[in-house]
């Protein structure tokens, strides 16, 4: 059983994106800052259930494929799950549609939990209000032996690192600069101390680096 | 001619370290993040003097080749040179000894020039008050049609790449958090545009990533 992360940062370290606007919820930025990962087969399969075949293979969807692969349970916060952005709306059910991507427990961390929600696929959303340790003991149990993720945004991953509850850690860089929002590096002076560090080229310029105990 | 920097970051992007003491003038950080560019064959002969043939070969080495070929003057900032830290010492003269590695024309920035410092094996020490733009062009003029380098640190190396004065930029990205200092990144969103970017893992998880117009 590993605890694994997986972010896309820009070369300048951020994890999310500031030109969200009502016309384009996502941005400009985030396209450019998940292109990559977006464009690769399993992301089009597993996410967009577009089962064609399109979308590229190699390194960028080896790791995408590691991704989803030996997932027991998620761990996520309010704001990935959308519940900043959605704050009125009790019955928001997230960004993933009618099947999201994850077929596992998924508990969404929060100081104001709603009651779960459920899916087809196996994906159910929990809401917890929990200090790290807590939360990924209960993902734990859930995950039946495999995998528990935690898959961001940058301000619980950073809880989760500072906590020294991840043991594999694995960012691809994407070479922009994106000069603002929500770094994840801040306050981990020293984090590399205990991993055992390797990297790897992609296309494009991007990077694969991956810290593991 | 082609105008150049390289420089060694961190994984969280600082580009200088904090932990120097009296006893330990460069210290321990300055090491750990230095340590795959001096370990290379290329630093030990060029400037260290060490002439026995250790040091590495490989990617890193490559790439320290490539920090002195074809260089024809040298512009860095007066906290590259020591003038921070010797302030009050009229006849300093660098750190890097009685052969500094550059034998070419330096021009060191800052607000209170000196007088200029000559070496036997071709490295003079310049010191100009000078803009980006102008600072530039008198190094262009001492280069000889060879490259000038823009050597650091990056409170200089900044000001360079905001006047869109760079035509390629390497940096040695190291898989180390420090935490504080001075980061290279800081204010320059969208700079990736212009430029075309590679990147390259060498050994330990170094990334060498390059961007060139
Ligand atoms: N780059 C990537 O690969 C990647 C991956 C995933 C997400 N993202 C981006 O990340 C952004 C969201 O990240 P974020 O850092 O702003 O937010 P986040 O980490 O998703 O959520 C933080 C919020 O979760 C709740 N929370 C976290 N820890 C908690 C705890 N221990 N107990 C109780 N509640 C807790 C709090 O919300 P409340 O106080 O409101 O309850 C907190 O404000 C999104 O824009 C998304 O696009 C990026
Ligand atoms: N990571 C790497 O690869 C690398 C490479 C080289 C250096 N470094 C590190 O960088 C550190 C120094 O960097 P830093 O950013 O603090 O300083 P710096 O860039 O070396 O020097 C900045 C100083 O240069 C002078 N200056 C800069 N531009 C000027 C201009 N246009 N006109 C007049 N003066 C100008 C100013 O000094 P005054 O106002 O005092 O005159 C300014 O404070 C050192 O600790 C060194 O170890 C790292």
């Amino acid at each position: 059983m590993t605890v694994r992360v997986d972010l896309n940062i820009s070369l300048d370290g951020f994890a999310t994106t500031t030109d969200q606007t009502p016309e384009n919820p996502f941005g400009e930025d985030w396209s450019r800052l998940v292109h990559t990962y977006v464009s690769t087969r399993t992301f089009r399969e597993r996410v967009l259930h577009d089962t064609s075949g399109t979308g590229t293979t190699g390194i960028n969807d080896d790791y995408a494929q590691a991704y989803f692969a030996e997932l027991g349970a998620e761990i996520m916060g309010a704001g990935m799950f959308g519940l900043h952005d959605h704050q009125d709306d009790p019955d928001w059910r997230g960004w993933w549609g009618k099947e999201p991507p994850f077929r596992v427990p998924v508990f969404v961390l929060t100081h104001t939990p709603r009651p779960t929600i459920e899916f087809d696929n196996g994906t159910t959303f929990t809401f917890i209000d929990a200090a790290p340790e807590e939360a990924l003991a209960t993902a734990i149990a859930a995950a039946g032996g495999r995998d528990v993720r935690v898959g961001g945004g940058p301000t619980t991953v950073k809880q989760f690192l500072r906590a020294g509850l991840v043991d594999q850690l694995h960012v691809a860089i994407v070479p922009i600069l994106l000069g603002r929002g929500i770094r994840l590096w801040d306050d981990l002076r020293g984090l590399e101390s205990g991993y055992t560090i390797s990297s790897e080229a992609a296309e494009s310029g991007v990077i694969h680096l991956t810290l593991r105990r």
